[in-house]
């Protein structure tokens, strides 16, 4: 039987990206390392709508967010923290470490954090550092309204930390045009990688507050030393070379398709995969739904783990159900870099199939059908 | 030209963990991964020496170093530095980002720090919370006598840290045994995966020290966080779980062979390795000459870097030569993971030839045919 990883994360990586990762290791300084990580940073910027450097780390994605905010937050620190799941509960927890002072505002389960929500908090707390939030909520399906909250948190001397690792190269995000100070993403999900690498953007607005942050405690995720490092294309400890190697072939795939064309081509499949859940009778689980990611809940009656254990055991499809108070209620489909339109129709019509066997009203077709008029009207 | 990786990591990864690199991208969180994260912990275990646990990071080495030091140590904690070289000096530079006395033993380069010394400075500063050293210093060749260390520290409320990085499944290491209290290396060495994953083992004693130490201030590398993970086969973020599927199978190949076994196996190529650079009139760097890299002073009169740059272009032996002042002084050749005797014979050849166009006088022949000696006279 085919396997179709449909997942928000890890995504599949394709087939001449896995094979470069089967390359014999080269030694990871030497003059073609460095040319090696200057092409995928001059690529990554391009990634990320960035002037400014962006660092790779190798670590996970959570590995990416703590840099951002140990580096920019000085102990005690003020962090508003926009929060509309797990994900962006993480940053209150990586700054309650390091002594940070939370202010959160929290969204219902399924609902996104609004504008105006932080227009208030910045009126309220002025003296705010930083402002994190998540741009692609995997474990809900929300997206924020990134490029508003950019535009109020400019006008302040807080910085805004993002955490984009599921959304970056999935759904638009301009970080430079949004006023992202630190955009962060990992590899594993629309870069088309495995997992083991951070990326982190830094503008100059965080810069400034980094280099004058008198107690950045931490050593391996240090930006400033990242930073020097990365003017003469060095990391300051061994990079995960060999996905570095397999990152280039990912990323020419992306230049070649160009950015704005993925953004459209995923907004698309996007638009495609809520209309397939609603034609077969699901409800959507976002309010604001994510371009990367699309959640539906499961219905009244039917168990969830039977649902997704079925689409896997029966036709190959591997999608994600809900975490913590989620589990069981919610199946999570990923439609992000190697994931394109066809697989999430395979995946559709493995949803269908399986309700109909567990005893769902579903007319088979229908929700497939409905995702086909989005593509057929698609311009 | 057919080349070879001799430098003392990144090492060579054997032809089938390549290709279990280039395999489809599964989901990271089901009953196949835990599966896999148990097995090669207790692989892991075996070529540890250990019964305690053994926590898998995704990270450089350096991150795990990070993570046995923040993790055990308070801040303002007395550390003792054995340093014999700028992996030593490493440990000293992640504790003082996060306040910690170093109590610094530094060796003149080339020469280990003595149990003596270690013995001294317990008597000296009894309220050291920390000793670190460094099993095989990687810039010099040196190995420390960390079983006569372990003794000494066991005497006292002091954990061991050990750097074990370009050390563990190279040469001798008996974690257990040898009362090292929080054991480190990572991926790309003797282990023979690319670089991307650390690994920690953490005593009993350790665990104390750490489930008493009020402020640990890290996230992404707590250890309590990974040991309760563990328990269910899990990682608190997303591993890189492809490099784990790969580590799965260069630790089976470990297992096969026997740890002790290869130990010994490596000990007579080092101890060839020394009689070839000897037998070509080369002196050693090391004073106490690691198992896992041998060290060779570059002749006066001969250009350091030039030499190794014939070798790579004319031959294809990838030696590395020495970091920061020992550039152009020194080569440093590693023999670890899947280095055998006759790639060490191979670079020894090339050693030779090159230095013999160079002008040295050298006889061709003499320097592998004293290698040959060793392995001829090895029981």
């Amino acid at each position: 039987m085919k396997s179709r990883l449909l997942t928000p994360g890890p995504s599949p990586v394709p087939e001449e990206t896995l094979l470069e990762l089967a390359r014999p290791v080269p030694y990871h300084r030497t003059s073609e390392m460095r040319q090696l990580l200057a092409e995928v940073t001059q690529d990554l910027q391009y990634v990320f709508q960035t002037k400014s450097p962006v660092l790779t780390l190798t670590s996970s994605g959570t590995g990416g967010m703590e840099a951002a905010l140990v580096n920019c937050v000085p102990p005690r620190g003020k962090v508003i923290c926009l929060i509309a799941g797990r994900f962006g509960e993480r940053w209150r927890n990586i700054g309650k470490v390091y002594g940070a002072e939370a202010i959160s505002i929290t969204a219902p389960q399924g609902q996104a954090v609004s504008p105006e929500q932080l227009a208030q908090a910045l009126a309220q707390h002025p003296d705010a550092v930083a402002v994190s939030c998540t741009l692609s909520e995997t474990s809900t399906g929300v997206a924020h309204d990134v490029a508003a909250f950019g535009k109020l948190v400019a006008k302040t001397p807080a910085v805004l930390l993002v955490d984009a690792i599921s959304a970056l190269a999935a759904m638009e995000c301009r970080t430079d045009d949004w006023y992202i100070d630190a955009c962060v993403t990992g590899s594993q999900k629309a870069l088309m990688l495995p997992p083991g690498l951070a990326f982190v953007s830094v503008s100059p607005k965080a810069w400034d507050l980094i280099d004058r942050n008198p107690e950045r405690r931490t050593f391996y995720f240090d930006l400033k030393k990242a930073r020097k490092d990365l003017e003469q294309n060095e990391t300051p400890y061994t990079p995960a070379h060999t996905l570095l190697m397999g990152l280039r072939v990912s990323l020419k795939k992306i230049r070649a398709e160009g950015i704005e064309n993925i953004w459209k081509r995923q907004a698309r499949t996007a638009a495609a995969a809520r209309a397939g859940f609603r034609g077969m009778g699901l409800e959507l689980f976002a309010a604001r739904p994510a371009d990367s990611v699309t959640v539906a809940k499961v219905p009244d009656g039917i168990d969830g783990s039977a649902l997704l254990g079925k689409l896997e055991k029966q036709y190959g499809l591997k999608l994600a159900g809900g975490q913590d108070n989620l589990k069981g209620k919610i199946i999570r489909l990923g439609h992000m870099g190697y994931i394109d339109q066809f697989d999430v129709l395979a995946a559709l019509a493995g949803v269908e199939l399986v309700l109909k066997e567990m005893g769902y009203p579903v007319e088979p077709g229908k929700g497939v059908a409905a995702a086909q008029q989005v593509w057929a009207e698609a311009k």
